[in-house]
Formats: C-alpha cells, structure tokens, sequence
C-alpha cells in the first residue's frame, strides 16, 4: 500500500486552546470496492457484496474475506482474481473467478439476501456457527510469556504508517513465537484489516494460521473473532475490548482472547492455558 | 437500557506488570438483532436485515436504521413496532409493520440483495447519494464557539455508563445550542449509536434535528457521516478521525464536521463557517 492510497490531505482547521491554525491535514482515504464472484468459469462475474475500505492490497483483502465468510477454502479455490481498472466506473471492482465446479455454498449465498433469515438469532443456531468451517486448534499451542505480549503494541504501532499519518487507520497484525512482526495491514474497517492479513496468508498458502499470534489496534467483537477463529488463531489480542458474543464464539472454538492489551497490562477472557502466568495471588 | 442489557461479567485473568489477579470483569453485551419489515399490512413481517448490537433501545434502533437507510421518512411510516418475545428464538428480533401503502422502495430493497449492483462504486454515482434523502440545511446555523466544543466530550463521558463499566461500547450524543446533553445512547456498533439517537428523536417527532450537535465516541465514517447527515445534524463531532469519503459527503451535502475533538483541540475539516473561530495567526 503507498502513502497515496492510504491518506489524502485535506485543508483542516486545527484548533489548539482557540488558537486557529490553517494547515493540509492527512485523512485516511475510505472508498467503497465492489466484489464480483463467477461460481461458473463460463459466466460474467456477478456483483456479491460491497465494502468501504482503505484502497491498496484490494487482492488480499478479497481472497481473505472469501475465506472468512466460508465461500472458499484454499487459494485453489481462487482461478483468477482481476483488479479494476484505471476509470472511475471499474477501478473500485474485484472480480473473482472460483476453480471449475465450485459453486456458491447454498447457505453462504443466503447470507447476503434480502429474505434469509437470522442464521445467528436463536441462541441453538448462533451455538452451531460458532464451530462451522474452523480449522481445529492443536490444545494449549502455542503459549507464550506474558512479556511476550505486552512488547507486542509498540512493535505495531511503530508499523502503522498510516495510523501515525492520520489517526483514522485500523491495524491486524501477526506475530510469530520469537515476537517478530510478520504482516501488518491497514484500513478504515476493522475488519477489512483482518482480511487484508488473512488474504496474505492464504494468497501465500499458509492457511490455517497455526502459531503467529494476531494482534489488532481496535476492539474484538463478534466479526474479528469469528475471522480469527476461522484462519486457525490460537492467540487473538486486541488493544482494545472484546464483547460477550466474541468470548461465548473463542470460548468453544478453543481460541484465547486476551483484551485491553496496553501499558504493560492485559486481560485473558478465554483460554489462559495458552499463556505463561504466575498463579493468582 | 438497564446495566445488565449492556454488559454482563466475564471471568478473567487480570496481568498487571506480570502480577496476575483472577476476577470478574464486565464485557459489553453484543447480539445480533433480526429487522423484519412487513411493507403491506396484511403480510407477516420478512426478514429484512441482522445487525450486532447492544441490547436496549430496540425499538429506537429499528426505528432509526429504518430511517437513516431512506425506507421511511418520518414516525407516521411506522404503523407498528414489535419487540421479539422472551425465549431464545425471538427475544433478538423486531417486527415492523409499515403504514398501509407504503411499499419497500425498489432502490433500496435491492440494497439488501445478492446481485445488487454497487451504487456507491462509481464516482459520478458516490455524487448522486451523498445528497440523496438529506433534509436542506440551514445555511451557517448553529453557530458555536470553539469552547462550545471542547466543553463536549467530558460531558459525554461522564454519561457513558456502559464505556466506563465495559471499555467496549460507543457512544452517540446530542446537545443542545446551550451545550446541554440531551441524549446518549451506547452500543458496540457506533453505526447502532447513532441509529438509537436518530430513533430516539423520530419517534418523538423531532427530525429532522437542525440545532443539535452530534457527537460521537469513535471515528466519524462514511457510514455514521450518512446518518448524521440523513438526521439533518448541521454539525457533526467526532473524538476519533474522519474518512475522506465522510468529509466528500459532509462538504457536499452542508455538514460541519469536526474530528479528534479532546484535549482542548480539534480539527474542523468541512465547513468551517458554523464554528466561530479567531483568524488564522
């Protein structure tokens, strides 16, 4: 992603104690990418879902969406990814075409009608979900020292240009056992973050994630922990605070949540197993 | 909203500088809520949309996303609102029946659908939404001072109650030209905050707002720019950063948006005129 993609300058009035100051200003850049999928090699792609998203890694960030939401399940599945192009009318469009004889799950393609009803609703059926298509976790690996993770943010945070440029950019990252940061990807959506990351890995044929821990600058609900759980995330971390739905779903998928990750504390809501804590005093 | 709606507590493994305390910690609640929508009176409600929210304030939710996505223009729309049972399979669902006539526009039914195209991709049609639906603004009405605006956000934080027990929910508020907070609603989705306010007034009869400024926890996105915008609100604060396609949308439709309102500063990105500033230096 360069610098252009992510941020644009716009004139600002900054404000500092009623002293006005004039001044171009970096905002991260939003816009909205259609994804276009041909479950049929001889059909026309056809328009499946729109994101808003920060422009740049638009290949990743397709492949990894297709993989969380269930619609693929390896980078064979994916017989060709065509970006936009350069005009205003095509250069906000992915198009995907699937390998030969694979359709649409019958159930994924409801999920985005207008009629399909509430697959997560009831409680029986949000507890069916919570396992479908994760990849299984090995138990208890991998664990890592508490240490481990509090070094973790300000290694992120060195890496977030754009966040540092504008203030408005999420960041996924992952991590492997030593604490070196892999990958790091930016956006407007948190969860566009996830899948930018997610699409790397398996673009790369290394899915399921298995030891790198993922360490994302926002919150964890509901939609971060369900991607995470569903690239194979032993250890998800997030600088910020998890919900009830994102526990109940690490809960029985195996996965650890730790939460609050910042100025040299944490909290772990699932899973401690997978980390090395002295016992409570 | 009572506290137990909005968070409930979780067993969790405190580390602070290594030093490890097990207690129980509240986690916002979030829950997925089922809209259904009957437009014609003698039809059963269909399932329309699912969103993750906070539990509390249903009826405002729905009545606000109904609002804020264009579907009706005002509480006479809403001939019924029904509110899910007490058992598991429909406590988190909401049934709307529409006023006898009106009909699911055909634009906006198709938003919902798989094979919709995407009208916000291309950049003559991103020009032709931005105003779409927006009641007209007064032009430079209201008018605040700079110590109007930084006066907000402990205001605002102090009512948060869900943010200070959880950490995890955001936060939409109105206030009046005197800076007197007339409304606060909380939920894990800042996109359902501001729906819960929007809803709140549309069912009183108060849209659309016109003196009001709307302030809110996080970052002000194309999504939570749109509704604001929708609502009518001529000033729009957020404590986080703007998108630039929420300032594209601000500057064209009237909208005054300031960002990273705290600490006694802030930027005014759009529409400069409403905030009653000294000179540049």
């Amino acid at each position: 992603m360069s610098d252009s993609d992510a941020f644009e300058h716009w004139p600002v009035a900054l404000v500092v104690q009623g002293l006005r100051q004039d001044l171009p200003d970096p905002v991260a850049v939003e816009e909205p990418l259609e994804i276009r999928v041909a479950p049929d090699a001889g059909r026309d792609p056809q328009p499946l879902s729109v994101t808003l998203r920060t422009p740049g890694h638009d290949r990743e960030l397709v492949a990894g969406w297709l993989y969380t939401e269930g619609l693929i399940e390896s980078r064979e599945d994916l017989a060709e990814i065509i970006e936009g192009g350069p005009d205003e009318a095509t250069r906000n469009r992915v198009s995907v075409r699937l390998r030969a004889g694979l359709t649409l799950p019958e159930e994924m393609a409801r999920s985005f009608v207008s009629n399909a009803a509430c697959g997560v609703c009831g409680k029986s059926s949000v507890d069916s979900i919570f396992v479908k298509g994760f990849p299984s976790l090995r138990h208890g690996a991998p664990v890592v020292a508490g240490s481990f993770l509090t070094a973790l943010p300000a290694r992120m945070r060195h890496a977030q240009a754009g966040f540092s440029a504008t203030g408005g950019l999420h960041a996924a990252a992952l991590f492997d056992p030593g604490g070196t940061l892999g990958l790091l990807r930016e956006d407007v959506g948190r969860h566009n973050a996830v899948d930018k990351v997610v699409g790397a890995r398996l673009l790369a044929g290394a899915l399921p994630l298995r030891d790198e821990v993922m360490l994302v600058s926002g919150r964890a609900g509901f939609e971060i922990a369900q991607k995470a759980a569903r690239a194979g995330v032993a250890i998800l971390a997030a600088v910020g605070a998890p919900s009830s739905l994102s526990l109940r779903l690490a809960a029985r998928s195996g996965m650890t949540v730790v939460g609050f990750l910042r100025d040299e504390r944490f909290n772990v809501y699932t899973h401690p197993e997978r980390i090395a804590l002295e016992a409570p005093a």
